[in-house]
Formats: C-alpha cells, sequence, structure tokens
C-alpha cells in the first residue's frame, strides 16, 4: 500500500479558511479546525467565532487571527473577505442548525465555498433554497456527514460498487447514544442544550443530531435511496421537546429493506454508529467506535477481516489513509478526509480542472437529502406510522 | 458460586421419555435426546420417530429402544405408552410445526406431560386449543423456546427484576442468519424444505422460525409484553413462499419501544440472535453466539462484563449452570436447562409439591403467544404496514 | 456440512464404565459423567467414588448404581469388574494426582482400558512405568487433555498438517486464570486445597495444574515437539507451597521458538487458555473461552474467522462436531469429544480392527510427556532459569 | 468530562520547529509533523530534511519551508539556526538510528530542545553521552516513545500508582507484527531495509525497533523498574543479519515477574502492542489497535471496560483528550499528545515556571533505558540465554 502520510504537504498553496461560530468552549468548532489543520490543506485567517462581540473577539486572538479579520457578524466578514484581494477562499459554519441557511446564503453570495455542518438546514424550504443558490454559483458546497470519510467506509462504498455484495437485499443501520439518558439539558450542559431545542434543531431531535448521519451512511454505502420509511419517534425523558428515540423501517428503490435506530437514551452505548449491508453474494460491517475494521462475508466462505492499509484493502480506502495497518486513525482523521476532499476540489477549481471522479464528499444534495429525511420521519411519526416517501435525488 | 455439576445426578428416579420425530437424519430431535440426556434427569424408553413405519423401527433400534416401544404411529404410541404402568412419563414433540398440535392433543389426552418444539402451532385456534387442554388436564406443557435456558440470560431476566435497569425504554432484538440466502430447499436441503413450506411451516417464514424466538427473548428479558407491532415481511429469494426477513416495530404495554429483525438472507450471519435492552437505569447486550457473557451498563458507570460463573453473576444464572467461569457452555447446555426445569417440575408434579417460584421454562402460554405474534406479524404485512395489536397474555 | 448430531446413538452397544474418585462435591468427576453421558456411548455401572467407605456407597446410590458395584477400594473395584462378564471396561480416574499411577496399574492389570485426569503422574518414574505397562497390555489408555477435543483445535492442527502454515517458526501460548490470586485454600476451599498441596499434586503448582494444558495443547497443534525450555517458576501467594506462576521460552525441535505463561494469579482471567501459531505462509489464533472460533491469517491476505461447522472447516472438526455454526458447543462438548474417541477406540478394539487414522485422543504417552514437560520447567527453575532439554517421544 | 478540544489553541505563541530527517518518502517523518502540527502548538520553519541536498531542497519548498531555511545538512541548520533571533526552538530528528547522537549533540549545542525518534542511539555510550549533554545544558529532550502518549495509557499509569492494582506481580507485554516475514528488504523496501541494516539500527532488530516501545510501555505503566532478563533472538528470515523474533524473561526490582515478545515475522499481526498488568488487586489490559479501550478487573468484582472519555475515565487521560467518548482517536492523536506535553514543557521553560508534575513525557533518560534494555538483550541472548542485569535509572 502505499500511504501519503500528510496528504496536504506538497500539493501547493494553503486554503484561506474562515469560520462561523467556534468560539470559545464550542466542541464542533474545534474539531472542524483540526480536521482542516491535519494536512496542511488549509490556514485559518478570518471569523465570526460568536454571535457575542466580546466573546467573538477573544475566541479570535485565542486563535491567533488578525484582530480585524475577527468579525463580529457573519455579514460583515462574508462581505469585507468577499473583497478582500487575500479574501478567505472557504468558510466553514459551525453554528447550531437554524442558522446554517442564512449564513450558507450570505457567504455564497459572497462568492466562498461553503462547508457546512450537518444538516444543512431545519426545514426542506431552506434546504432546497441552498441547492438552488450552491447550483446557480457554482461554488463548492460540502456538508460535513464525517462518518462517510472513514477510509473504510470508503472501501464498503467501493466494494458494492463493484459489485463485490450482489444485488443489496438488506441495510441495517443504527446509532445508539446514551448521553441524554437524563434530562441534562434543564442543568446547562451546552450540548443538550441546543439539540433539545426545537428553535435551534429544527423538527428533529435524535433524528436530526445522529439519525441523519445513519441515513446518510447506508445511502452512501448501499449506492441506493430510501424510497419510503416508517418512523415512530419517541420521546422518554419527561419534559424534552424533541425526540431522543427513533426507530424506522426503509424501503429502497431496488426492493431492498432496511431499518435504522438512532437514540439517546440507550445507556451503556457512546456513538455506536454500525452499518450492515446483505446483498445476494456477500455481507459487510463496519462500526464507527473501532473504525479501522471492515468484516466481509462472501457468500459461502469464512469472513474476512479487512484492515485499513492491510491486503483486503483497496484504492479507494488507500486515498484516505495516512497510517499503515495497525496504526489506527479515528474520528479527527475521518473528519479530516472530508476536509482533504474539499480542499482537492478547491484547488481543482482554482485550476478550472475537472473533478477527480474518485472524490467523494457529502454535498448540498446529501444535504438537502438528510433534510428531506427528517421530514419524512416527522410526518410519518406524527401520522402514527404510516409509509411515507422520500422523493429521489434530482 | 455454588456449581451443581450435574444436575439431575441424584435427584432420584429418572423420568421416561418418549419422542415423537426426530428418526434418522433428523436435526432438532438429536439435541432434544442430548439435552434430555445431559443431566441424567430422562430415560429415552419410547419413540414413534418416523411416518414411515421402517424408518421408524431402524431408528428405535438404533437409539436402543426396545422393539416393541419404537411405534410407528404417535397414535398408538400414547395410547398404549398411557396405559402401561412404566409407561412414559413426559413426551418430546419434535415434527414439523403443523403435526404438533394434533400430536400434543393426544398425549395430553393420555395423562402424559408435553414438551414440544416451537412454533406451538401453525394457527392461533390450535394454540387456544392446547392452551384450554393443558389447563383442564393440569400437566406439564413446555415449549422449548432454548435460548431462554442460557444462563446469562437468566440473569438478565434477574437483573430486570430486580430494577437494575430502572423502567424499561427499549429493546432491541435481532436474530440474522443467512443460510437461507439462496434457494436451497430446490436442492433437497431437508431442513430448508420444510421450513419453506408453508404447509408444514404455517405462515410464517423466518418470522416464525427464528422470530419468535426473538420474540420470547425480548419479552422474557425485559418482563414487558408486546402490545402493538409493525412488521415488513419479505421474500428476497425467488421462488420461496415463506418470508426470509422480517423486520418489525414494536410497542410494548409500558410505553416502551423496540425493533425486531429476523432474517434468513443475511450473508455471513450464522445463528446471530441477539438482544439489548435499556431502561432509565441500565443497560442490557447479550448474544447467543458468545453466550456465557452478559454486558452491563449502569447509567454513569463503566460497562461490566458480567461472565457465566464469574462474580457478578447472582443465583438465577447459577441454578442452570454445570461449569465454572471460563469454561464456556454452549447451546446444549441451555437446552438441557430447560429439560432440566421440566424435570423438576415434573418431579414436583409427582409429589404433589408446589411449583418451584425460582423454576423459568417456556410453557403453552408463552407457545401461544408466540403463534399470536406470527400472526399479527403476517397480518400487519399482509396489509401494508399498519399497527396491530397482540392481545395480552390471560 | 455432515453433523452427526449424537455421536454414540446407533453405534451399537454402550461401553460399561467405572470411576475411581469423583464422588459427592468432586468437580472433574461430574465433568467426565457428563462427558461420557453426552453422546450415549457409556454407561456407567461401577465405581470407588470416594476413600471414604460411607461416601462412597452415598455417592454410588446417587449416581443410581447397584450398591454391590459402589465399591469402597479401587482394589476391589479392580479385582472383582475385572472377573464378571458384564464388568467394566473402561475406567474413568479422576482423583488427585498423587494416585492416578497406582489406581491406573491395578486396572491396567485388570485388563480394563483406562481413562485418567492429567497430569498423569507425580513422577517420571510413575509416567514411564504406566507407559510400560500400557504398552504390555495392550489396553487403551487415555489422558484427558480436554482442550485438544475442541473442534477447532482439531481443525488447526488438520490446516498445520495440510501445510497451509508453512514452517512453523513462533509458537505462543498462554493459561493465566485469577482464581488463586488468594490464599483461598487456608479457608477450605477444596479444589484451590489439593492443588497447592505438593502431597496431593507433585512437584507443580500452576505448571503441573494449567501449564501441562498449555504445553499438550501447543505441541498437538504444531505438530512440533519441545526440545528444550528455560522456566521461571514463582510463587506470589504467601505460605503458597507450590508455583502459582510459571513463565517459560521454548525451543522447538525444528528450530521454532515459543513462549508459554500459565498463572493463577492474574486477577480478572479466567481460563484463559490461548494458542498462536505462525509459520512462513500463515498465522493461526484459538482462544478457549470463545472456542468455536479460529482466526487464520493467509500471508498478504485478509484474515479470515473460520467458525466451527462454517464454510472454512474440514472434516477434522466435523468429525468432532454436534451443532451447527452458530449454535455454539463448549467445555463439556469438548470433553465429550475425548470420551467419543475413546468409545470408538473401544470399539475398533472390541472388534480386533484397526484404530481409525482420524482418530485424536491424548493417550498415555502425552500424559508421559506432561509429566517429562513439568519435571524440566521445575528442574530448570530451581537452577535459576538454564535451558533443560526434555527428551523426544519413543 | 472536560474536554480540551485543541489543547495548543489559545496558549500562546506557536514554538518555532525544525525537522532533521524526513524528506520526500519518509514515513515518520510525516508523522512527526502531523503530530506538531494537530494542536496548533508548532510551525515547521525550517529543516536539514534529507542528506541529500537536492532532496533537502525539494522537500522544503514542498513543505512550505522558506529556501533559506531548507539546509543541506544538520550542522549548517544548528550553526545558522542557533544564531537567528527568529530561529527555531526545538528540533525534531526522524533519521535512522546511528545518526541520532551525532545530530542531538549538535543541536543541544546550540542551545535548542531536542524532540529525538526512538531508539534514542546505537549504543550505551552514545546514549549516556546525550544523557550528560542534556542535563549539562538543561535542555529539554524527548524521545518519542509515542505509544505511552495514548489517553489509556495514561490511566492505566494512574490508576497504578493510585494503587488501584495493588502490588504489581506480573507483566506480560507484547508487541507482534507480521510485515517482515519474507525478506522485502532485498527488494528494496525502504523501510524495511534500513530496520534490517546493523549499520543503521544498532544491534537489534525487532528488539529495537519494536521491543523498546514494549519494555518503555511495560515499565511506564507498571512503575517498576525491570531488574534482569532473559532473552532468545532469532532471525528466522534467511539472509536478515538482525533478529526478527525476540523473546524475554523479565523480572522486575519488587520481586514481579513478565514476559515480553516482539516479532516481526508473525504472519497476521499488525501492529499488536499489547500490555497486560496484574496486580494483588486487580489486573489491566489494553491494546493499542483499539486503543480507547481500558480493561480493568478489580479482584472479586466484573470485570469493567473503561472508555477514554467514558465515565470510568479520570484526569490522567482527560488531559490528553480530544474527543468525547465514542469518537475514537488514534496513533496520530498519541503521537501528538507527546508533542503537546513536549510544547508545555518548553512554554514553561521559556517563562522560567516549575515544570507540571501531572506532565508525562519520555525523555532521554528512558530513550537510555531503552538503550540499555536493547543491550542487555543482545547480550543475553548471545550468552545463549542467561540472566543479565540492568541497572537501574539513576
Amino acid at each position: 500500500m502505499t500511504i501519503e502520510a500528510s496528504k496536504g504537504e506538497g500539493q501547493g498553496r494553503q486554503i484561506r479558511l474562515g469560520m462561523v461560530g467556534g468560539g470559545q468552549g464550542a466542541f464542533i468548532g474545534a474539531v472542524h479546525r483540526i480536521a482542516a489543520r491535519m494536512d496542511d490543506n488549509y490556514t485559518l485567517v478570518a471569523g465570526a467565532l460568536s454571535g457575542d462581540p466580546a466573546r467573538a473577539k477573544a475566541s479570535g486572538a485565542e486563535l491567533g487571527l488578525d484582530a480585524a479579520r475577527a468579525y463580529d457578524s457573519y455579514q460583515a466578514m462574508a462581505a469585507v473577505e468577499g473583497r478582500r484581494t487575500d479574501g478567505i477562499e472557504a468558510v466553514a459554519i459551525v453554528t447550531p442548525n437554524h442558522l446554517h441557511q442564512a449564513i450558507a446564503r450570505e457567504f455564497l453570495n459572497a462568492g466562498i465555498h461553503v462547508i457546512c455542518d450537518k444538516p444543512l438546514a431545519v426545514s426542506l424550504e431552506e434546504a432546497r433554497s441552498l441547492q438552488d443558490l450552491a447550483r446557480k454559483t457554482g461554488l463548492i458546497f460540502a456538508v460535513t456527514y464525517n462518518y462517510s470519510g472513514y477510509p473504510m467506509v470508503r472501501q464498503a462504498e467501493a466494494m458494492v460498487a463493484a459489485g463485490e455484495l450482489g444485488d443489496i437485499r438488506v441495510v441495517q443501520v443504527e446509532y445508539p447514544q446514551g448521553w441524554l439518558a437524563t434530562p441534562i439539558e434543564e442543568s446547562g450542559q451546552k450540548q443538550a442544550a441546543w439539540r433539545t431545542d426545537p428553535a435551534q434543531s429544527g423538527a428533529g431531535g435524535a433524528i436530526g443530531d445522529i439519525g441523519t448521519h445513519a441515513f446518510q451512511l447506508a445511502e452512501f454505502v448501499s449506492r441506493l435511496e430510501v424510497s419510503e420509511l416508517i418512523a415512530d419517534l419517541t420521546t422518554f425523558v419527561p419534559g424534552r421537546r424533541l425526540d431522543d428515540n427513533a426507530q424506522l423501517l426503509l424501503r429502497f428503490g431496488n426492493g431492498a429493506r432496511g431499518m435504522l435506530w438512532a437514540s439517546q437514551v440507550a445507556v451503556g452505548c457512546e456513538n455506536g454508529l454500525k452499518l450492515r449491508v446483505y446483498g445476494t453474494k456477500g455481507g459487510l460491517e463496519w462500526a464507527q467506535e473501532n473504525p479501522n475494521l471492515l468484516w466481509f462475508a462472501p457468500h459461502g466462505e469464512a469472513q474476512r477481516l479487512i484492515t485499513r492499509g492491510g491486503a483486503g484493502a483497496g484504492p479507494a480506502a488507500a486515498r484516505v489513509t495516512r497510517t499503515p495497518f495497525g496504526h489506527p486513525e479515528g474520528y479527527l482523521e475521518a473528519f479530516g478526509n472530508i476536509y482533504a476532499e474539499v480542499a482537492r476540489a478547491i484547488r481543482a477549481a482554482r485550476e478550472g480542472g475537472k473533478p477527480d471522479p474518485d472524490s467523494r464528499f457529502p454535498t448540498v444534495d446529501d444535504g438537502a437529502r438528510g433534510v428531506a429525511f427528517i421530514a419524512a420521519a416527522v410526518e410519518s411519526s406524527k401520522a402514527g406510522g404510516k409509509w411515507v416517501r422520500i422523493g429521489s435525488r434530482p
């Protein structure tokens, strides 16, 4: 296996990056920054890091930003950076969900590429408007469904594409967590607070926060589209305003069947995203918590354990691999792979080149699909559990 | 831990056992015989081992039965054994499903205890008639939901009963297999042939053969009743007449939610029965293929691995344990535990004693409940996936 | 895969078995009885179950023995049974180690086959005398190194024999337990008491009780002989008179190298026998606590998980398999496989037939080799850790 | 748990870093750069990246170095950078082993802190001279035994320090790999070539390359010193000039016993560093390939699975943790933790502050100890396997 030990080094000038959200005390903003930094593809030069001007300044200083580029509003940042000759080329949006759309529009309109956290938006209308604007501007718009950045997820997708599983019949995906088993949002846990607040999260609780990751992973690896679903969304913790447990039946366009479970009240579970795909010729299993492994069972043969960097892993995995087999990569590296793929796309765009056919990163279309999924699940559950269709991609 | 190394030894006279079905080439009949033999509680003295008289004789001879007690019909066996002073005290019924009811009636009417393989019957009416007759005769009627015989399943049930999980919220159960991913029933595989034949199996394929095990396990451990369900039953293998994949949403009486997946087309899966139960205070996980382990996660503490015979296992597990920790017990031992519990009950009945409150074995009522489950699942699926209620137990 | 669900059924008349030791409260005696009973090959008809005559009688009654055949000395038992036309054909010796030799001699001299627990004897002289007598009498003499009865151990040996690993280079074997981490022998724990008493166990503590199992397993699967070893035997628990931790370097005849660790003070370990074998063409791993699995890594390919009954398992495993893949077999079944192989040998001997070339069970020669191993380890350790040779087999 | 999502951000001015070695095609140099970059603590400003001047220039350009600071010799670099007011504050040495000493001396003499890959040097004399010079200059000298940077290794060490294991009795450590099972050094694999060349690696093959990691990990977590050892070093691959398999018995100062196995010919093993420690009160197990987990078995209780970021993990782990439980960190993050700890020390030194008592990173003394270990192992093995003492630390 050939490993490109540090992906961005030597690939040319770094991409100038800005960030909206992610000030002091934020979790996901810091993750985005490590992901951007990992391969030396980006340099963070501007930010509107907090809605609170003082905090925005302080956060900018902490991160070593030029004070003039630590903006106190994203509107100001888009306007100024859009005009600077050394302005940012891309912006990372890491605010709560309800702000994504307005921010993304502002930067798209300023001619700046967008990397937006998921879910893309809090309504299907918002999502559609972003799809339209992205299409119109021709800018790159990535949505950080980061789990699809894992090398062995890429490997799985490649194996499905190569027909190694035959026709897909069954797709089982689950994402259990236990951290919201008690109402910690009531005692000021910041991560819990916004995730359980419909005003900031939209209509989906567990289904939006983690169910969308599971959905995206299932469609990405199976290369199928869910055509309809039944959802039973439940709120177990008294006083909570959004679902904290979501159980769904899925039907795929080709006749395959699936189940999706997302929960925030599964005590003892940490971040248990797991995918299993079964076809006529073989079965696959991958679990996020030990992500360097991929189980593959060819029909009628002994199961194999394909390892990142190992004998059974091919070019799709190698493309996003930094270390040899047995040297585990994790969550940050997978997140970094999304940033690395986007960097390749931005560099290709700079040069007016064609997109790389082997590139894989979730786009605004994947983001919109996730929003459509949330909407369908909420609708099905409200209707007491009936089949609801999701339109297919454009 | 105190281990009763061989449970039946020294417990008094062996129980005289007969068997219907289980002749040459049968799988589950031999399993029942090992289970009966394991603890020296039973002695096999009579059989109607095959519907084919010559094969019945030959099978009897092979098993060392007195030729006079190798019957060529179960009717003859019930009649003769019911009259002998040294006649059988219990009969094991190990035929295909469609014969269970008539055979069981015959032996109940002859005053003989019944141990019947699952599912109990092929229709709810049959099941109800057996419940009635069993109640009327006062005889013991066990249904071999053998997976509930595993020590760590007993441990799990005891922990739920003791409140260690708090109020149950989520129950996830699955039973994937892959052996029927191709139409092996067409090439004469006997086990596949009758399981995919509605005339012998009833209206349920995967849902009846393995889904019922999953359902029984979920209700047994959670100590809850499923009140309603939605089922999506699918037949993936062309030409097959019964479902080979079953996916269900479950709602329990107390408001808990669940999912059940049973599949015979999950390539690479062997006998993957797995149960997870999550309550307000803790979570549990148990998997049949490594059955000596039970995961327990108390809320807010590190997960524990409770082992059969180990420090965290209590009397409910010890009661059905033969070997110390680290000396794995398996499928046959769990099956043997059902037989051992039934033997204790038969001995208590002999002596007119009261049933042991710590005894646990599935009865005709559990059998009937499994049949009701199959009926509800088939009904829901035929209706395109609507909620169907299952009545609660009597 | 063809499974012979109950191995002894239909194989002809049961073998009449006697037992020395194994009375009330014993552990391993009950294990031997379940193992003998499992496949219906044996019927227990006589015993000298305890050195205490009253307990011998009571134990016999409990097991349903004819009172006349519940002997109060093994000498009486050998004499009487050796003369009866319906006398025992084989005896199981399940006493503490120091008694094995005298008892075995008595039964060999009475023309009765022997199944003896391990280690065979407490000195090399004793072991050699038993080898000689067994050879002279031509009787079958099995030593219950039961772990070599596991199907996946048989599979491993067959794969080595077939050259799938190439030339063996490294053999790592370990057997950690933690149950003797405190001096429980001082508070009357019977199993602990005799195992830590040189008068009953011989010169080896952990090295004799479990180290011999590890040694036998390593030689059996690798098909190599250890030629020399260095041992560091340690007693960690104050007041204990035998080693409770044994660490060894091994050199094999072909130049392969190995390590062996046996411990009774490894807190948290239960019965952690594990073997790893590495050759020029592949590597193998097997662990007793989840014994239905065998890892096989062919050089330059993805690792495979071979399961008992599954696609990668061959005839050597199938021969000792009762249930299909995914239906776990355990410790008792493996023990039963030794009894089943001995039964086949006894039946072949009855008929004057040739031994089955596919038969594998540990004999008096393996027993003697285990004793030689203990002696060499004790010698090396006493000498402060120098290489000590073990002679090769005759 | 409080997570410092990006450790270096906001900690003040970045540290100016130089690198010797690590030019195009190198593996470990790129790893050091990612590790340095991850937390934004360092900025790479100078390098002597290759012994070949053209390659040094090209490599520097690729990494975005100022051409004037892409030196063609480390001597020039030390001289120039030592005089610049904005010269490097620290140098990372990532060349083959035989060059470490001369390079490190050069930078120490120029007043520059050193971060050196392991093993520190190719002889004990070299190692001692570096210890002396480091002591004399008072500069920071880290040796990248990176595996001790894993959070759960830090957790394990803290638990031993807190007495949760009681007195340590047994330490088992192993580091099997399989990548050198064939003579790939003969076909130009660069990583294999220098590792199997005594002129570049020193007297140890597997024992030096990976055995030292295992040794350091065992001493670090157990908080004990190995006092003597027996080694059996073997070369299995024909034509290879250094050992590719090392097996050792260890004795620790407090009477504890251990074993160490390091192999490059264990086919199927990838990077299988694993440590187990057993004391009077508990046992621990950690494995590098799934490094976010730590098994802890308190005597007489069920085993617990402590997860990075989870309920059982304390401040020692949290100090070096970036992401919440269930979001796996890996090899690069652990390597980054060494760099982060060194950064804290360098910043403290800048300010003349006292070293942080919770800081843990391997120093020149640990490096020297690793060299002493290699020397003792080689000596023991050459002597045919006798106990050789390692002096204790100063």
